[in-house]
Formats: structure tokens, C-alpha cells, sequence
């Protein structure tokens, strides 16, 4: 079959990869219909995390092709969507909705989804069958629910945004505009999106951003200060993983407020007096898409939500390097490859 | 007035002060029967932070003596206890129970309550009464409702401890021990204590800790995890501050579990990465204990709790050079100063 293989920073090619077979009894073979480019693939993608030689890709949805002998709760011919990290969804870890640190997870990036094919281990804790075959139209979000709508809903749920709340979110790529539709699905009363760009603006909006916020840094504090009496945001999402959006997104919560951080974190240092003079509750880390999946399925199945939006370009497999390349010159917010 | 100056670090003199007064209408004088010598305090002292010519203290209890005319709910001859942060607890941040954070909030030791007198600003927000005279007995634990068990309970709240919860509480000191007292009233199922002091242990388990573990650092957090079937615990309290007690929390806790943390930090950057992968849930900061102040009187009042085992050195307001040195040098935990 053919799959995505970085080679090298900033070199991704579409090569034969042996076929996926069923190794443990748990597992399932899908064929992918359709998978994408994360943010977090721009890592490795720009030299930042050392990789070499790697297949890639996280996020999936497809068809059963086969099962192994322990599957129950799948079968050949679902149309599937899991999570980025497999999880048996049953360990004790699980059961208290933390599916990303499931004892006997697997990362699905190590398999790679970027591909024709996948197993997924664990595939009764990890997928989540759709109700039917998916009218083409639904897709796109389908494939969203996989990591980032999954992972801005945790965010949202993290920040604890609800009823009564403003809610400020901090990045505008996808996953932060999905905060956007997280917060909003959750009840949020005021939604600020921090964005300088006019495209990403405009999807806030239509995902259901009350306020724009142009300032970042210190300017950007000031302004959500402003817009909140002088006391902060209740709730923060923090989508990108630097120093200056991190501090940004603490410093725009109010004391006893919540912040969900789920931008990977890269040459991030807390200093320890400012989160404890902030008085925030922080929370974040891998998202736990598993424990949102099936009502994230049933949203996008009664077109309640319409997430998959976020894809901004769409290609073949075949050039998903030009897809990588897009989404490193900021030219696609996300791209989706079709199989 | 005698009152406690810090001259210099080391160099700490009971001197004349001049009597406080009214200044505001909400503002009450109160006569100091109590206060006493906090862990933080010894950062100024030992010259961590830089401090000169300073009065000192911010925990104590007495008698009203006189009120501004705003003042309602104390009146002269209560005896009453208030929080180490005066605070209006009407303000919109109060109502949400932050009143640490109170827009309006003074800090106490600003004002320095290791003295004969004490202007208490925003006094119907900042002082609980007591239902009458209490007995000698319970004085003791009425003054740590003041700062050390309000700062313990805090932490064991932020930290979700309750019924079900593996409760693990990094640092032995006077907010530690009553975090284990706290955690156990809140109903937690096992509280690990880590201490490698012999009398600060058996003060633990009189609290109500269940374990002891004298490992620290990562050693601390392997033993943990052996406690806790490899997960961590559910619940972790962190009351030192400093870089290697923080991580050892933040590693003692399991993924989706809760961390409190109420140590003044001091050079604590906490890495991004190791924040990310966690997973846990962090909040802390200078306790709001206003909020706890009038269960905890209750407790204290119908002797469900006694917190006041805590103070093991008594002295007079005049010789706290001594107590300061005591718990300088570690032969006190809790210092406490009648006046």
C-alpha cells in the first residue's frame, strides 16, 4: 500500500509500505477513506523534534476491513472513527476519562494513518462506528472528530467553558477554532477569539465567536482585561504550546478561572511565582478524544456541528507533501488527503 | 504598641509601634490574644526575599475592640478570625470564592499582626466571629484557622480529595499536617503522608494518614506509584514551593488526577512538556480561606477537628527572636505567640 514517509525535516514522500495484517487478537484493519495534517506534524516537519525515516499521521476514518478474533463492538464494512491515541477504553485510567493515558495505549502515530491502510490496536476502546455510511458532505468532520474537534472540545471542557462564562482562545489554527465550536455547543455566553488573520476571523465568527482580539502578549492580556471588567476570562483556551501563548492564555484567566492547554508544548517553562500569584486551575495535556467520540459522532451525524470546515484544502494522498508544504507556509490551516 | 520588626534577614526585635486606628469606615481594631509565626515569614527572614524594616505577621485572633461606622456583622468584645488576605467578600471574584483575589483585598502582613493591636480593613468580609469566648484550649486551633489550616484545606479542595481518593501530601510542615487533616475530614479513603520526621509522622497519622513514605523526589514518586498500582495518586497536596517538591507532585499524581498546590514558590519553572504529558489538574495559589473560615470555626467550636496540634512552641509576643529562630532551624514547626 502507499503511505506518507518523512524522511527528513521538510522531506515527505508517498512510498510503498508493507500492508498492515492483523497482530493481536484485538486489533482491526480499516481502510483509510480519508486522514490528514496536524499541527503537531509540523514539528518533526520543521526539524524542531528529531525525526527520521518515520511514517505519519494520526487521524482516520474509514472502512473495517477485518477484525481480530477478540472484536466485538465493530465489524467488517463499519464506516469508523477513532482517536489518535488507542486506548482499551475499560482500564481504570480509561473509565475516568482519560483514554489518552490508557495503561495499554498506543499511539496511532507510530503506526501512521497517513496511509491506504491502518490497524488500529484495541479496536473496540478506540473506534466509534458511525450509524451508516456518511453522505460525502460529513466527512471532512467526521475525520475532525479524530484530533482536533476532540482535542478543542477538551480544551473547551478543560477551561470549564458553560453557561455564564467568556471564554478567550488563544491561537486560531484548528484546533482553536474548534475551541470556538466547543465552547459554543457548551453554552458559553461570550466568546472571544484571539486572531490576526481575516479567514481564521471569519470561521471564529461562523463557529460562534462573539469578539475578535487582534493584540497578542502582554496588549492581548490588556484587551481581554478590558472586556471582562478588569478580572480576566472564566475560561481560557490555550491552542498553540509556546512561552508567549501560554503566559498569554494564564494571564487572561481570573483567579479561580480554568484553562485548557493543549497546544503541544515545546520550550514552555512555567515560572512557578506566576502560576501561583494567577490562582487559576490549569488543565490540559494529550485530549482524551476518546471520551467525547460518540456524542462528537452523533453531532456531526444530526448535522448539529460542522466542523469539518477547518479543512481549508483538500489533495489526494498521493501529494501530501504539498499539503505538508501548505500548512509549513501557513497557506492551509488544515489539509485533508483523500485515499 | 509592642509589635515584631524585621530589621534585617536574622534580625527580628519586638519594638514600640504606634496603636492602629480607623482610617476607613469598614475597618475594625481587633486586640490580639494570638498570632503566630508562618513558614513564609522565614523566607524574608532567612533573606530569600529581600526585606528591610518591616513589620511582620498575618495570622491571628482577638477581641474586637472598635468598629468603622460601615462596619455590621462584628461588633466590639466579639472574638473573632480572619483571613491572612482582608478581602470585601462581595465583590463578584469573593462571591466565586477567590476571595484571596478580592478586588478590594489587602494583604495582612502588610499590616503585620504579630502585635498587641490590629487594623483589620474590610472587616465584615475579612473576620468570622466566634459564638462566644472561646475556651483557652481552643484558641490554638481558631489562630491556624487563620492561615495553615485554611491553606491546608484549600489545598486538599483544590486537590479533590474525598471519598474513593488515594491522597498523597508532599511537605511536613504545619500546612502539610493539616492538609492530611483536611483530606481525612473531606473523606479521602488513604492519605499518604510523605515525611521522614518521626514526630511530624505521628502528628500525621493522628490527623489521618493511613501511610507514610520517607522517599523523596523520584524515589518519592516511585513509591507512590507502588501505593497506588503504578497510576499515582488521585489526589496530591504540595506545601513546600520549591522546584524538587513541586515535580514530585506533579509526577505523584495520575493522569486526570488533581494537584493543589499551596507552597510559596521560589525559582520554580515547571517545564512545559512535563506539564503537557501529565495530564493532571493543577490549581493553587495563596488560599482564599475566608471562603472555609466559617465551617472551620464550626469544626474547631464543636471539637470535631484540632487543628492546634500543630503549634509545638508557645512563647510570649516578646520573645519571638526565639520562635523565629526555632523554626529557622527547624526545631519548631509552628511557632505561636501570645500576647
Amino acid at each position: 500500500m502507499r503511505g506518507v514517509i518523512l524522511h527528513a525535516p521538510g522531506d515527505v514522500r508517498v512510498e510503498e509500505r508493507d500492508d498492515p495484517t492483523i497482530i493481536e487478537p484485538t486489533d482491526a484493519i480499516i481502510r483509510v477513506t480519508a486522514t490528514c495534517i496536524c499541527g503537531s506534524d509540523l514539528w518533526p516537519y520543521r526539524g524542531v523534534e528529531d525525526v527520521h525515516d518515520a511514517v505519519m499521521g494520526h487521524e482516520y476514518v474509514g472502512v473495517v476491513e477485518e477484525i481480530g478474533a477478540d472484536v466485538r463492538t465493530v465489524k467488517v464494512g463499519d464506516f469508523v472513527v477513532g482517536s489518535f491515541w488507542a486506548s482499551d477504553n475499560t482500564c481504570e485510567i480509561c473509565r475516568s476519562g482519560y483514554q489518552a493515558y490508557c495503561v495499554h495505549r498506543v499511539l496511532m502515530g507510530t503506526l501512521g494513518t497517513q496511509s491506504e491502510r491502518a490497524r488500529i490496536p484495541l479496536a473496540d476502546g478506540t473506534l466509534v462506528a458511525t450509524p451508516g455510511m456518511p453522505d460525502d458532505d460529513l466527512v471532512p468532520s467526521l475525520l475532525a472528530a479524530s484530533d482536533v474537534l476532540g482535542t478543542g472540545w477538551f480544551a473547551a471542557v478543560a477551561a470549564e467553558a458553560g453557561p455564564g462564562k467568556t471564554v478567550a482562545v488563544v491561537g486560531d489554527g484548528a484546533v482553536g477554532l474548534l475551541g470556538v465550536l466547543a465552547a459554543k455547543q457548551l453554552g458559553a455566553e461570550r466568546i472571544i477569539a484571539m486572531s490576526r488573520h481575516a479567514d481564521r476571523q471569519a470561521l471564529a465568527r461562523r463557529f460562534g465567536a462573539t469578539d475578535i482580539v487582534e493584540e497578542r502578549g502582554a496588549a492581548g492580556v490588556a484587551r481581554i482585561k478590558e472586556l471582562t471588567g478588569g478580572l480576566g476570562a472564566h475560561s481560557v483556551i490555550e491552542a498553540v504550546g509556546t512561552q508567549e501563548s501560554m503566559m498569554q492564555a494564564v494571564h487572561s484567566t481570573r483567579p479561580g478561572g480554568h484553562m485548557g492547554f493543549v497546544g503541544v508544548s515545546h520550550d514552555v517553562a512555567l515560572p512557578g511565582d506566576d502560576m501561583f500569584m494567577a490562582g487559576i486551575h490549569l488543565h490540559g495535556g494529550p485530549a482524551p478524544v476518546r471520551r467525547f467520540l460518540p456524542e462528537l459522532v452523533r453531532l456531526i451525524w444530526d448535522r448539529e456541528i460542522d466542523p469539518g470546515q477547518v479543512f481549508d484544502l483538500t489533495l489526494p494522498l498521493d501529494q501530501a507533501a504539498e499539503g505538508y508544504r501548505a500548512m509549513d507556509e501557513r497557506r492551509a490551516t488544515k489539509v485533508l488527503l483523500t485515499v
